[in-house]
């Protein structure tokens, strides 16, 4: 079986079997990682080899800092701005991006400095920055509408700030070219309940005052990181698929597979004159296949047709419709070849098309 | 090996084998729960249940609102005032409770009612509430000095909001007094990174304009409480706690077992002139027992005889030093027995004495 879906999303088997394996005694200490202390020895290795682990995959430079949030992505629209401290520039190229956009209204002045939303996403907008913005904020894959910035936005000396939850650790990113980068680990990095969030240090010390504590980058830097209790088995799972991915060949490889996983797909998908896909050529996602075939009947006989494939959470989301493939790091290639020879043989019933 | 670590904490050994046995295809659906969709029927199911298991187990009535929540206890202290827009009076009587007061003074005027801090907080203060309080805030156990309020404060038809982290689920609360009931899960409910949120539905639509979404009751409302994807696992966790304690007996029998279990501990405690515990007696909490000889050589004398024996996470929290033992749910009887047994049987070296 095969999982499409874009999050929660597929686990690498050999990660589910070490989860498995140890849940009775982490690292054979007897106590389950699901009973531990945050405070005891063996899970603050555990964390400590899992900031560094994730620093050598995404070559962080040390004058950025590595927590592990509770709240999703949808914590970090608060967090950014309250943080930040707008004036700021928000690019609105999906539906994240947008709610993002809307969320930070509530602390202050932010600009839309482009948007594709009157085309329905189909692409990434143009955009022009402010000359008095504190940050841009940009999502860079859109994970609904199934577009990506093909390049990073050049923002100069103003910090980029940008959601990566679906496209962290499935291509390579400079990190020093932003203040900020957040992404939901439940898709391409571990499970739901766990934030990455990577700070440039220099950042830290302009919070509103009416921060929420647990949202506070500084409080958070002073607590060690650890300002109140961590989601400790979400930052396990974390832990176990950056080793997972350091022994696969780190990003390099990912961003390789991704390439080719996404490639064989949008082939099938521009062979089969039954289909089309939701974004722009230009800008097409590779962890996100959005596609359709224009009809509700004929959509749902594939996404039936793909189920007795064995090929499972390819319904779109709800504000589209249609089909969406998810193809995150942990998807094998097996996958990817399965949907795009189900995308060739689609004929469709003639009765429903 | 028993462990009485204050949260994370110890689970019941028959909700990890099941977590084990079902971890790779939940309930046969050949996914796992790790990777399965927050909006699959699967998981709604899952939620759907744990909510009204947790109705059942608590005898909490229609107008009250469940929600698995994010961000510890932590955030409720700013979730609280956020929604609830003080003034307020806050009870200061622990370490958490003085948190939850320091942190709501960001969101309005409120008011300390009562404090035992001045007393290291070895009871419960008295407290006088003030005429204009929107809610008072109270801790009913504190875990990291070992007392419970014994009867809940009287607030007359001002909404009483209450931290119930340490004792939720372990002894019997009669739910139509409070306006909100929050609590980590870690404790007695799951594991780290839920926190189940018990709101009652008239004080929705209060919140003030810069709460963040993920923090906004009445947003999490509307959304049917998936404004974002929550800590999948986590909840599942909760929902096998909830059914491990309704197949127990439900509160009455772990209310009985918590009698039980502390009673024990006290006595071997107060019958061994080596030890005193940190609360008054009037004031001593059921779940967290807080001791120490006075001497810090002795203390870890204990510690280490303790471990010898295989009751492990004793150590006491930084704030205080000493021991802590922690009573949860899951302690069986003869968890309390092997520890009254050390306490009672514990001689100290004359030498470190």
């Amino acid at each position: 079986m095969f999982n499409f879906s874009p999050g929660p999303s597929m686990l690498p088997p050999a990660v589910l079997q070490t989860i498995r394996h140890e849940l009775l005694s982490f690292r054979g200490s007897g106590l389950s990682i699901l009973e531990m202390s945050h405070r005891s020895d063996s899970f603050s290795e555990m964390l400590e080899e899992a900031q560094a682990d994730l620093r050598t995959l995404m070559d962080i430079p040390s004058q950025y800092l590595i927590f592990f949030m509770q709240g999703g992505a949808t914590a970090q629209f608060s967090a950014i701005p309250m943080n930040l401290n707008p004036p700021a520039d928000y690019i609105d190229s999906g539906l994240f991006a947008h709610l993002a956009f809307t969320e930070a209204q509530k602390y202050g002045r932010v600009v839309c400095a482009g948007s594709s939303r009157a085309a329905r996403y189909t692409h990434i907008p143009e955009y022009t920055l402010s000359p008095d913005a504190r940050y841009v904020h940009a999502t860079l894959n859109n994970t609904v509408y199934g577009t990506r910035f093909s390049r990073l936005p050049e923002t100069g000396s103003v910090p980029l700030v940008a959601d990566l939850s679906s496209c962290i650790l499935s291509e390579p990113f400079d990190v020093s070219r932003f203040g900020v980068i957040y992404a939901g680990a439940q898709k391409n990095a571990g499970i739901a309940g766990v934030t990455i969030t990577i700070v440039r240090k220099d950042l830290l010390g302009h919070a509103l005052p009416i921060t929420p504590s647990v949202l506070d980058y500084t409080r958070l830097y002073e607590a060690g990181g650890l300002l109140h209790t961590p989601n400790c088995f979400g930052v396990y799972v974390c832990s176990l698929i950056f080793k997972w991915l350091l022994a696969q060949g780190g990003i390099p490889a990912m961003d390789a597979l991704s390439r080719e996983r996404s490639g064989l797909v949008y082939e099938a998908l521009d062979d089969n004159p039954l289909f089309k896909t939701h974004a722009d050529k230009r800008d097409r996602s590779r962890v996100n296949i959005v596609f359709t075939t224009g009809s509700p009947a004929l959509d749902e006989q594939f996404i039936q047709e793909a189920q007795r494939r064995g090929l499972v959470g390819l319904r779109g989301h709800r504000v589209l419709g249609g089909m969406r493939a998810s193809l995150y790091n942990a998807m094998p290639l097996d996958g990817a070849k399965a949907l795009a020879e189900c995308i060739r043989s689609f004929k469709g019933d003639a009765a429903i098309e």
